[in-house]
């Protein structure tokens, strides 16, 4: 991989680490959605942390609570290591923006290249997306909503499931399209923490109150590392009452591999 | 309901607070595979003491990771309100068995009849199960391991996916089935945490080598309030390699509504 500094995800996961496992960090703008920056990079942020505490190269399982908006600036990551087992680490993190928490988190942290063969079965297959260049570049702005991250993203959508980018439905709560970076850095187990909130929610599909879908809990599990390429990435919503939703992802590489799954929690825009 | 002291559900997960959010609780006998206590067993007697701790009557998402298994016996449950929010208080806990954490927990917890109503969109619905009577009871032993759990629980499961009992495989990793007590104790948000990790792995019923399968991370979301009744359940596996599996439920209520989602990341089985 190239020198990291020069990539934009690195610029903007820098950690400095003071040495009794806190971190000084920084939410860097330009990875917002009209001002509060997007869930995956307040992620990937704090992940950056609790790997580095963790002692391990990859997450393996991570779940996120996400209590306040996080604003461009700087942020501190206490991270806690719980457990070293032959596999796993596990560590909680709490990431604190001024004198609120931002994000609570618990993460279980491993060597996916040292767990990778051994039995396999699976159901199902990455989506059969049309090539990039015949899918949809995600738009900065959506109505009068700007999305400043997607200048750093090169999200491409299925030409069938932007409906609502003109005001329509598809009339089912499914987004599939192509992830990599505008930058075309290489995607590794970090950068899936922000793939898998980096598409529309694919409720904005359907015909539901449109607005803010603010994210309660998100739980990634890391599942393979990435083969180089592009991820092909399946967004999908099938439970929606009682004011929260679920939405889930499957991402698959090049190869055709599920290299993450991820689950979460948001609230029912209020109509 | 009766009086909680008679079921025994309420006599397993009760929890006495020391008055500083930290619990002292009991990991019951009669509630193991093979000595070592269920996992929705263990998830419930700690989120008793969180939701406790939380002020709020349902847990309305909650992660733990597994660090170790749970022995009968004395285990201390600490707990942190992280924020108190207007819809969702937020709460830490870790639950101790001797000198050894056997838990780490995330949850938040709400009100859920107050959150009921709104934009509803629901995609599938309730497994299509014949009547109990026509179903398998779970038995307490499989084998030469015995399940001691299911003779406090109603576990009935569809014909077609008892292949794996006989040692014959499906090829499907599905299992489907009725829930309840064996004591006819109504089912609360409390007893969903439980009923998440109640039924045989789905994994069983494919060829794959036979085996404990530990779970490294469960989460729950509770979708609603269980109305009277026996509930229907379908637990499924779509994703194994690289020496993980995950497991997918989703629980529905008498009435057709979905009441619990789970998703858990567990070990394969070493062959």
């Amino acid at each position: 991989m190239p020198d990291p500094s020069t990539f934009e995800f690195d610029v903007a996961t820098a950690i400095t680490p003071r040495g009794d496992d806190t971190y000084d960090a920084e939410i860097h703008a330009g990875w917002d959605i009209n001002g509060n920056a997007n869930g995956g990079y307040l992620l990937a942020l704090a992940v950056a942390a609790m790997r580095d505490a963790s002692g391990r190269p990859d997450p393996v399982t991570v779940t996120a609570h996400y209590l306040a908006p996080g604003r461009p600036g700087p942020v501190v990551i206490d991270t806690d290591v719980v457990k070293r087992g032959r596999q796993l680490t596990t560590v909680t993190g709490t990431m604190r923006s001024g004198d609120r928490d931002a994000l609570r988190l618990l993460g279980s942290f491993g060597d996916v290249a040292a767990m990778s063969g051994g039995f396999a079965d699976v159901v199902g297959g990455p989506p059969d997306l049309p090539p990039i260049e015949q899918c949809v570049a995600r738009d900065t702005s959506v109505g009068v909503v700007t999305v400043e991250l997607m200048r750093r993203l090169g999200v491409h959508l299925r030409p069938e499931h932007t409906a609502f980018t003109r005001g329509e439905k598809s009339g089912r709560a499914l987004i599939e399209g192509w992830f990599q970076f505008a930058d075309h850095r290489p995607i590794d187990t970090l950068a899936l923490m922000l793939v898998v909130d980096a598409f529309p929610p694919p409720v904005f599909n359907i015909e539901m109150p449109l607005g803010w879908v603010p994210t309660v809990e998100m739980t990634v599990h890391v599942r393979g590392l990435p083969a180089p390429g592009p991820l092909a990435c399946r967004f999908h919503t099938e439970f929606i009452q009682n004011g929260f939703l679920q939405e889930d992802s499957e991402v698959w590489d090049s190869a055709g591999t599920l290299v993450a799954q991820s689950r979460q929690l948001a609230l029912v825009p209020r109509g």
